[in-house]
């Protein structure tokens, strides 16, 4: 049985610990559907291993949760039905859908995370931090779509139309995810009812994911 | 570029890396996918990590091959058909299956493993030894399945009939690689074209299998 905390947990931490958990439980089971698509054995691994990087971070988020006195299903399953929602419409059809997906849909949630875990005390600040993405992932990510738009011009096209539809279904979940859980909406917003920093917020996950889509040759 | 190595590399040796680490990269796959028709988010969860560390014997396996002058996807290569096969042809339809499958699957695969490390040499016997199967999971499975037969009695027998479809499509597949891969047959057998070892390993295997079936209640 796990210790019982020292002071009074805040329903918004456990709150903002489920989100993440619950994201890389699903980024793990959608990486490792996604690493069939692969063109060959090689690249099949390397998706696979990102899948499973995915895992570790969410194993330490739900020891985190269980010492913090919830289960960590019970912190996950508000999320179960919006994280669903985005990844059943957002299915990639090929291996440079799915690729492009990891790549710019992982960094937007790990910026918006990093924003967050900015309001969260010690050591659950930490912790988010360290479960965010490896570069090292991102490299072979980019190299891929880089390769692919040199060998066929037109790939960019379709790539940049798929960026665009997987943005708008992230925003439309989360918007929906921050008026069904207000504690969370309140952490993210760095305080309850404050919503000036929305525009800002939003502002700055779109201008980092523009520069992320230009790097690879892909247009807003 | 890896290092050339000191002596010349036995070819049984890349073709035993080979099946081992494609084995792990197919294990990771299949429980991957396995993990969703788990019947709530903790019994997903324990499936995925299970999953993740095949992954991780997987990249020891293909650092290996590499080290010794073969790209992992060339040693992998000849077994892509007969462990897909082996796969397509047992594909569980829920959530006990699968734990079966991945119980007693994976146990027959170790045993035989571990037999064929004995004859390796130093370092690849220890390698292979080492990424052999963490029996914490082992518990896992054991207790769902021991509990799913004390609430239903008629589930003993339903999962009895699957294990012994695991064996028979396992053992066919087995024959045919063997049939395919004379270098590795002799590896396995402790030296090229001597069969007289193979009824006493089918022996071991299948008495050691009987016994992890009696072990959770299933009958041969």
């Amino acid at each position: 049985m796990p210790a019982l905390p020292d002071s009074p947990v805040d329903p918004a931490v456990v709150d903002l610990l489920g989100l993440v958990a619950y994201g890389e439980l699903l980024a793990f089971d959608r990486m490792a559907a996604d690493a069939r698509l692969a063109p060959d054995l090689p690249r099949r691994a390397v998706l696979s291993e990102m899948a499973a990087r995915e895992i570790d971070c969410y194993r330490r988020l739900a020891d985190r949760l269980t010492e913090l006195g919830t289960p960590p299903e019970v912190a996950m399953a508000p999320y179960v039905e919006a994280l669903q929602g985005y990844h059943d419409s957002t299915e990639p059809k090929d291996w440079l859908e799915a690729l492009t997906k990891a790549y710019l849909g992982d960094a937007v949630a790990d910026d918006f995370f990093r924003t967050v875990a900015d309001h969260l005390a010690e050591p659950d600040r930490r912790l988010v931090l360290e479960v965010l993405h490896d570069s090292h992932y991102d490299e072979f990510a980019r190299r891929e779509i880089r390769d692919a738009i040199a060998a066929d011009p037109k790939v960019a096209n379709r790539l940049s139309m798929w960026a665009r539809r997987l943005v708008g279904e992230g925003i439309s979940q989360a918007g929906r995810l921050a008026a069904e859980r207000p504690a969370l909406a309140g952490l993210i917003m760095g305080g309850p009812g404050d919503r000036a920093g929305v525009p800002e917020l939003f502002e700055r996950l779109t201008t980092a994911h523009t520069a992320r889509m230009a790097e690879v040759g892909l247009n807003n």
